[in-house]
């Protein structure tokens, strides 16, 4: 699987998409990012009503649209979602809520639907207000740009960005007994990544008409296998969030094939756009992989991946170059699994270098070699303990990480 | 609290005692490490017996080290401990379990006590067999230059640091009714520091005579308000491990009151060697102390302290300067711990910052000129939601750690 799927920095340029029929997309600037080029303004728009299902951050500390949203979700007729990218109206207190609140009216009131069937995302800034009368500006012109087009779509995906250097755009067509199904995804986030519940944010778009309960089941088991399986420093972020929309313009979901096929292909959606995140990862110069096997059940075999990827050190060696698997075996030693060292297998990028709770002769310079010819570097880890499986997508860690975010001006 | 304690580089040069009576230390250097100036085996013998006690990692990968010593302690006429550094015999399989019983029987051989009476300490590179004929003759070199002078303690302190680029002793006296009684102690870390249940190297040596268990216990309190509160980069080792031993040479601890005035000294002296290991970080150039108060239980406010201290965020905001709330109360958020973020109040060295789920107006330059000017940054949270208590001490992360590990050979 990983070899299929092993991404090099060339795979996150992509043939950008049109949204899938019944939606239109638009952007705008309105002065939230200082550069005028930039949009901080996006809409995702269904004036025949969408499904929409949600999942969140589950910080203590979120933002205002986080927990409208989760009041809003699952739910049909949905208008739209309204995104601002620059400022995360988290930590805004009441004002907060209020100014929330008022972006969906806003929406609303631009393209003619009731506010009470808007979404809203934030991303940016922790705990500054909403400069509101320039957000208002945003809305509506980002309304008035609004098509149906690529062009369109790619705005949209820009007016997420922040700290991203490159664009996250998915799409995937499933085939259904009703005919073809479209799904396209738009995502962001390069710092504060590790999602647990939710992520970042992420929009992700489909023709294909369900229920908005199936929508949700379909949406927590997706994101369960991607965006929550990626970290850049492990930090969860107060506005987490991805947002299914389904316009129902296709064909209807009626048989359990029919929603495998759905459910398959909107995994493999989350999951591509998931790894673009750890990939962008702020300073990051590789994508880590971490594929966990054997371990006592599939929740103990994510903890393990996680605190792999989590480790510093296995992200200094992993950019460093250096095949240190001594950080990794002993990193899958605090993940708070019982396991039997003895049984251990570990490979790096296919090397074996430990088993049997000993080292294996590796050679050491061909393995580094791998890791410096590589983007992706994968660690295949069997613990022999069960028959626990669970993947983890990582950015390594980097000066230029520290640089990016002891510099970052708040 | 932190006023008093407040640390600043000039503490960690301190003057070394010697060690406490009934105790001989002593260190050699036998090509463990390369630079023959530095040594690598280090002794702290008591030829008449001490009472031992120890806390050890809880990494389900430990070194042969851990689960010897594990299984020796608490216990009565312990002839000495034999560290050796450069080396943490770790995942070395079952030649690394025989290894490390020689240890123990050639520093038993060499000072004339039965080697069941042994305990040993390793901690260097992981996965490497040790090499007995340099390790044998290096265990006897010390034993030879063993000695009850500051000038022993110190060499023995040298004989167990890796990438320290400090020494770390302790010392304090206990008045109690029979006299006063002498606590002295050794530490080494500076990398893969995140301990759970026990840390790094540390050996403390009293003249104290008490029982093993008393040790035992005294030992697993003090732990767990130290050298369980610190984190560089938060990655659990195979090798941590904290040896208490008594030499019965001073008072006899007879009272509640005499206990409590030992527990209190062994408390002050753990912290002690606990601070100097995150200030010691590699590549740190603050110690950052989190003071967390009104949590639920002291157990959620580990929980909320450990959490932002770990954050490579929040890390990266003090080594920059950045008085950035927004990352330590999205940390906290994300803890595990439910608290209502309206009641949260959060400072950094002193000045308000985030008061009843708001921004507070404060002087941000003045802030981070206050991070720049010390070399320890007090970040202090109050939940408001219970009596739960408790600090944790790690280092910033800088572009230097990143160069240290991404450039450390293995």
């Amino acid at each position: 699987m990983f070899g299929e799927m092993r991404l090099t920095r060339k795979d996150t340029i992509i043939d950008i998409p049109s949204p899938p029929p019944g939606f239109l997309c638009g952007a705008a600037h309105c002065g939230l990012k200082r550069n005028q080029a930039k949009p901080d303004v996006a809409v995702f728009l269904c004036p025949t009503g969408a499904v929409a299902a949600g999942m969140y951050t589950t910080n203590s500390v979120r933002a205002a649209c986080v927990d409208f949203n989760r009041g809003r979700t699952p739910a049909e007729g949905v208008g739209g979602v309204v995104v601002n990218s620059g400022n995360a109206n988290a930590c805004t207190g009441r004002q907060g809520v209020t100014d929330n609140a008022r972006m969906a009216e806003i929406l609303g009131e631009a393209v003619g639907f009731d506010p009470s069937h808007a979404l809203t995302l934030s991303t940016g800034v922790i705990g500054e207000r909403l400069p509101m009368d320039k957000l208002e500006r945003g809305i509506r012109d980002a309304v008035q740009a609004a098509g149906a087009d690529a062009a369109h779509l790619e705005a949209a995906a820009r007016g997420m960005m922040t700290t991203d250097r490159t664009l996250k755009v998915a799409s995937q067509t499933a085939e259904t007994s009703q005919g073809p199904v479209q799904l396209v995804g738009v995502a962001k986030g390069a710092g504060m990544i590790g999602p647990r519940m939710a992520t970042m944010l992420a929009v992700i778009m489909t023709d294909a008409r369900f229920s908005a309960a199936t929508a949700q089941s379909l949406l927590q088991s997706a994101v369960a296998k991607s965006f929550n399986c990626i970290s850049v420093e492990g930090h969860m972020s107060t506005n987490d969030s991805a947002i299914l929309l389904a316009s129902g313009h296709g064909p209807a979901i009626a048989t359990a094939a029919d929603t495998a096929a759905i459910a398959k292909t909107l995994d493999e959606t989350c999951l591509a756009l998931a790894r673009m995140i750890p990939s962008d990862g702020e300073g990051a110069t590789h994508l880590i992989a971490v594929k966990v096997t054997g371990a006592p059940s599939d929740a103990d075999a994510d903890r393990v991946a996680r605190t792999v990827a989590g480790s510093a050190l296995v992200k200094t060696a992993v950019a460093g170059a250096d095949p240190n698997w001594g950080r990794i075996v002993s990193a899958a030693g605090y993940a708070g699994v019982t396991f039997d060292p003895a049984a251990v297998r570990l490979s790096i990028n296919g090397a074996t270098v430990f088993e049997q709770g000993a080292p294996v002769a590796f050679d050491a310079l061909a393995t580094s070699q791998s890791i410096r010819d590589h983007f992706e570097t994968i660690i295949e880890l069997s613990l022999g303990s069960g028959a626990g499986a669970a993947n983890h997508f990582a950015s390594d860690l980097t000066a230029e990480y520290v640089h990016i975010n002891a510099d970052y001006h708040t």
